[in-house]
């Protein structure tokens, strides 16, 4: 049985509200588990102070600083374009194993099949766990999510990094006060960190992308009401999108809840492509899908606005698509639990019907 | 320098016209290459009798028999579905590489990495070549191909297995013949084993899949003036999808030949999904590009119909869609060629003009 985490988080140069994506979700739904942050840009400050939330974990500037603080492993905290492993995280790492911490990354580069860290984690008996690394026995997809009574929402957006999985974490607690025993299905490295369990469905070799999301949706199919998915990418992403539709087309939703941030016109990195206007965005998606899967509300990421602002494009994002909006991080997400709920019910009330 | 290969081609109870697509692209596009084909099913006959096509080539029921013909490779001619290598082919692979013959494979499993298979290579010197491993440096893609001054053509299908390569490999004589530096861009094991290069793109982690597509179109660019890339799949596809999207948004095409089959009214292993009427499937095509891409022409797959069928079944989609169409294997291909050809001249003609 794996030991219970108590994380230094590695975030060197990163930790901020917008970059360091898995250090930022590991304190936001498990903040119990982070005894430090290792950021030596950002040295002195709390986690509150550098993101909003997070309270008093502290931000230290060495490994010494953060071993001080008894950390029983060192989570890779942030996730690099490409997946790539920094080369000047190495002696971190190296020194995280021999201090006998287990080392969790969700890189694309597969730690545990270094062999130097290999070498160092067998010496001091510390473990790697490759958050990503796919199954061995993944199978195609064959469309056999449609078989399938629970509701499937899959949350998608016009971006990357934009929302989807804290939208769907953020909507899991309202749903379950409503009484559905609502699965959270983690399709990447930080999801699957938050849930303890999942597939990286942007590991997965081309033809199994679409046959993981397949497998998430059937596991958690048998005891839930509600299944929701996270959403990967963006269908017009043009270094991501085949796992963007792989998931889309493999989780094969009833639902979908729209996630974007009022201030992002254009793909980030890609200047040059322009994300359209949102009811047209959102057409596009009701047109993409292998089955009728209404977008039946939308998430709004409004960290960089201020209040007012913020409350402004909620209303306005409601009024362009005439879909329930909210920030349900900022505001209540209510509004979405709500449109799940009823979306819910009118789809099992129908299925009784027939 | 790897020897020329003579190919004795592996399609034990499959060498037929639909399902041995690796072993019959090598008949039609490289019959010199091959001494035989393994199919104890079809023993005694002709390839120009089980496919229409081929000529003499014979058709063995055995390992014995078939080294007779002095192959000096074994060719795996069949891709199951999902890549998976048959139990029961591991006999007939030991015996080729103790016999000294390379053996060249498309599917996903890589033989070369198998314990068994590398031994038997090492002692007696032959070649392990997996067609479909792909390169260990992929990039992500950023959108790059869209500065490509060559004319980008990417074939797109209603299906798998339905006619994209093959469209695409016949119509590069044409448009040589017609002055333009062509190059052909494959992108699957078939494509590859017929070019000698390219990339599985089907074979990459989800989040390269683009990338992928990318370099193969910036590789061919500066010395060509019409790059012809392989599709795959289909973008209903419910296995598939996420490699057609990476793929098509990767190449960044300026310009897409739909391959059909008259047919065929569903996605095959997958009949609940129905392949929408051509003109509405061409839309979506033109709708989901990253810049636009219109169809400029179709070509059929017609192998399953008697000749006037086939000719009916083109003129019907050409008047339907208001596009050229033919079935460039059984007809000419010419109403294809000159579409692309006329295409690219307007696009460097407007190119020069601004």
């Amino acid at each position: 049985m794996p030991r219970d985490p108590r994380f230094l988080i590695l975030a060197e140069g990163s930790f901020n509200p917008l970059r360091s994506k898995t250090a930022n979700a590991c304190i936001r739904y498990s903040p119990g588990r982070v005894a430090a942050v290792l950021d030596s840009t950002q040295r002195g400050k709390t986690a509150q102070q550098v993101l909003g939330f997070g309270g008093a974990i502290p931000v230290v500037g060495s490994m010494d600083e953060g071993l001080a603080h008894r950390p029983n492993a060192l989570l890779i905290g942030i996730a690099p374009q490409g997946g790539q492993f920094p080369a000047e995280w190495r002696p971190i790492v190296r020194r995280a194993l021999d201090d006998g911490l287990d080392v969790w990354s969700g890189l694309h580069a597969m730690l545990g099949d270094d062999p130097e860290f290999a070498a160092h984690a067998r010496a001091s008996g510390a473990a790697i766990r490759d958050l990503r690394r796919p199954p061995a026995d993944l199978e195609i997809a064959r469309g056999r999510a449609r078989d399938v009574a629970a509701t499937i929402v899959l949350t998608v957006g016009t971006d990357c990094n934009i929302g989807k999985m804290t939208a769907a974490l953020q909507l899991l607690h309202g749903l379950r006060a409503r009484g559905h025993r609502v699965a959270f299905a983690g399709t990447g490295q930080t999801g699957i960190l938050v849930d303890g369990k999942g597939i990286s469905v942007d590991a997965v070799i081309g033809d199994f992308i679409a046959g993981a999301a397949e497998r998430l949706v059937l596991e958690a199919a048998p005891d839930h009401d509600v299944i929701l998915v996270e959403g990967q990418g963006s269908i017009i992403h043009p270094s991501y999108s085949g796992v963007t539709y792989g998931l889309m087309h493999g989780a094969m939703p009833h639902a979908q809840v729209m996630c974007t941030q009022p201030t992002r016109t254009a793909i980030r990195n890609n200047e040059w492509l322009s994300i359209p206007p949102l009811p047209e965005f959102i057409s596009l998606h009701e047109r993409v899908v292998l089955r009728p899967a209404p977008v039946i509300g939308v998430a709004l990421n409004t960290y960089d606005l201020d209040e007012p602002a913020a409350r402004a494009a909620v209303a306005r994002t409601a009024r362009d698509t005439g879909l329930p909006a909210t920030d349900p991080v900022r505001f209540d997400p209510e509004p979405l639990v709500a449109a799940i709920h009823e979306f819910h019910l009118r789809r099992a009330g129908t299925a009784v019907a027939r």
